[in-house]
């Protein structure tokens, strides 16, 4: 394929371009970013352009913008819709970074800025897969339909209102995602599950002011103690069980063969630690590590926060304390009802001495589980082996994109998951990085990808 | 006593000076804020010279200023120690200040600002005082030796190794403070009691950095459950009982006396818990509101944080998780020991899966239960009973002079608690204010009280 000679002999430009493209703050979830996710957003669609696609067009949604766009129209060829997103999760705390998270930054062949990985980094495979197709043989060999978006890192609020607007205009036989990690560089692997995500915000609030902890200490509740409290009673300390009311109700049940399947990739229970730099592993009693990533729910506490934060003893009993939790999600778990169980459930075992607020969120998603056996992921499979050399494992992973299950229920299609990354890119963390070699190894793969379709 | 008059006649100008004092921030636990420090100190300097006072000096010390002087000497006459601080608590949150804390503002006859109760207001009716006896009688009827230090609110932890250095120069009959408050503007009170303190600060690591609460998230303990779940470990929830293993044994138990005495003191729990704002008050069971605070010691998480804490979701799965504790307490608890046996339990029941660090704070001081009847003490009660009409109550108060108990120690004396702040003060809270009807009758008891020493 000459589209591979081409990629490589303008590598150096495109690593230019993806630079640029990793240049912009577009944090989605701060509002004072939303020029940033806009000058995001016009990147894609100068790059759709550049690469020859027809019908580019950045639409407004009340959120941040959908940039779309096709290929010259090639007929009787299957039809692909690629989905990936160019806004960025925020990339607090700044300290920890060794490089600015917005001045990508070349170190080992690795190149180190927020959204390196997730996703600028795997979108960017696809703009140059087509621009490759584009400039060797003046179009691609099937019908690609793109869809990216700047809001996955809050959940995709307006994208599902978009995507039943324009369900026709989106019309597939199969949807392509980069945006997850391969097990490893020499253990390829494609994801046939994602998990779903819901998420409450809580506040306590005991005394209307903060107050001496001298004068008043022992005789009102100090929020904090109480938050804390709440927490605990949301999940077991010994065996990581969460004990919200029909918390487990819906869940899917593994069975002994997926659990065998599961139990068969290759996983290192002590190397993961190491990986992680936690001192011992800790999970749901009697699930493996992998099936408590893939295939088991979560209760974490994303942030906590209260009192006095600052240097020294301040002795204040506070007047509020908040915590922001997420939970992920198992097939067939329901978002809302989840998010409305754990409302419910604080609410309810709050002592009477506080007042507890819980704000649900609006990010929130479905988890999904994949056919890893129609055509087109086979035509995936046969892909990656070409290029990595063995065949890919199938994994569950326990990230979300909430988008994948809406595609399946409004466009009816199933969705490949083929990511690039490696599981130690540090997605959401400080120097979060995309391996150059996955990107070389991912635009060899999906122009194998796209080329083998159109024969498939 | 003409020295009533002069104060009345210099009450404006008094006020002038008196904001003058309030608007330096000389918080001490903050180390931008020394040179204000400094700058108090020198404000005190200043006054004590004006007030005619002898060997005024500014003592450095490993930490912030301690300042003394002293009248000139009466012969045959008592010598009173008059101890204060001229250092404040950080001021934070500052968007919950109506004014700005370090600009005093006079509304409706109080005086708001960081500091206006504790002690700044208080501190400045002794250089009043002192001022009038200097200015009406060229001296005070008794000897007076000033101490006022800059340390107080971070736990004075250079003051004791002053008092042992300067035992001789400090030497007296009786020390009088002006660092509490009464309870009521028509319920004049002398406290007879303080309770203790001592404080940690707890740090729980899991991972090594902060990971992707979906790509890890169930695999690896969340440092913020586990930190919930420690300072769950130490207190009941439902009884309030503190449960580090020993705290109790050393506590001083009221007798039945005691507690008919403290249930006599005019109080009313319904009327507490709406000054608070707390939808109910809540303390350890099979005490009073008045027990609890005065005569029991406490737990309280003084801060936590972990995690994102900004605006919207960040699906974290944070690496560490902290928080501020300090307990009050009371008689005969050692805060060392407290503080010791707090950190053993704290690590005892850290889980393997996080690392757990306990760092205990210099914040300590030995609670004190004073007598109520030495001869001076009497004198003070009759002090306010001429000021206020009525005779003061004696009251436990749950706050904290850690040096009072080393006046004991290192001096052997007892210390008079003359407090003139009102419950509602706000002390270490937004709005912190002091109300000038009780500078003025301060002003009057101190007077009175140094007038009657004379020939008591």
């Amino acid at each position: 394929m000459q589209e591979l000679d081409y990629l490589e002999s303008n590598r150096d430009r495109h690593i230019e371009e993806l630079r640029a493209f990793l240049s912009i703050p577009s944090v989605s979830t701060r509002s004072e970013h939303a020029g940033d996710v806009q000058a995001a957003a016009d990147f894609v669609v100068q790059q759709l352009r550049a690469a020859g696609l027809e019908a580019v067009e950045k639409h407004s949604t009340p959120g941040h913008p959908v940039v779309t766009g096709h290929t010259k129209p090639v007929a009787g060829a299957p039809t692909v819709l690629i989905y990936g997103h160019y806004d960025v999760q925020p990339a607090e705390p700044l300290e920890l970074w060794k490089t600015p998270p917005f001045v990508p930054d070349l170190r080992d062949g690795k190149l180190y800025a927020r959204g390196a990985a997730d996703d600028k980094g795997q979108v960017f495979i696809y703009l140059k897969v087509l621009e490759a197709f584009h400039q060797v043989r003046g179009g691609c060999p099937v019908n690609v339909k793109v869809l990216i978006e700047g809001e996955e890192e809050i959940g995709s609020p307006n994208l599902v209102p978009f995507l039943k607007a324009h369900k026709k205009e989106l019309a597939c036989d199969v949807v392509l995602v980069s945006d997850t990690h391969m097990m490893g560089y020499d253990t390829p692997s494609i994801t046939v599950g994602l998990r779903g995500l819901t998420s409450v915000e809580v506040t306590v609030q005991g005394a209307s002011g903060d107050l001496h902890s001298g004068t008043y200490g022992g005789s009102v509740a100090n929020p904090i103690q109480v938050l804390c409290e709440m927490l605990v009673a949301c999940k077991n300390p010994r065996t990581g069980k969460i004990l919200i009311p029909g918390f487990y109700d819906d869940v899917r049940r593994l069975s002994a063969q997926d659990r065998r399947k599961l139990a068969e990739a290759p996983h290192d229970d002590e190397k993961f630690r190491s990986a992680t730099g936690a001192p011992a592993l800790f999970g749901e009693k009697g699930f493996s590590t992998i099936e408590r990533i893939g295939a088991r729910p979560t209760f974490e506490v994303n942030g906590i926060w209260g009192g006095y934060m600052g240097e020294g003893l301040k002795t204040v009993l506070p007047s509020q304390a908040h915590a922001k939790i997420s939970m992920r999600l198992v097939p067939d778990q329901d978002p809302q009802s989840i998010a409305k169980a754990t409302e419910a459930f604080l609410k309810e075992i709050a002592p009477p001495h506080v007042n507890v607020t819980v704000t649900r969120e609006r990010n929130q998603g479905d988890a999904i589980w994949v056919d890893a056996d129609f055509p087109a992921m086979q035509v995936a499979r046969d892909a990656v082996r070409k290029v990595f050399g063995t065949a890919p494992h199938l994994t569950l992973e326990g990230g979300s994109i909430p988008i994948v299950a809406n595609f399946k229920k409004v466009l009816r299609r199933d969705t490949i998951l083929l990511g690039f990354g490696l599981p130690d890119d540090r997605l959401h963390a400080p120097n979060e990085k995309f391996d150059l070699r996955m990107l070389d190894r991912g635009m060899k793969t999906v122009a194998h990808l796209l080329n083998d379709l159109a024969t498939a």
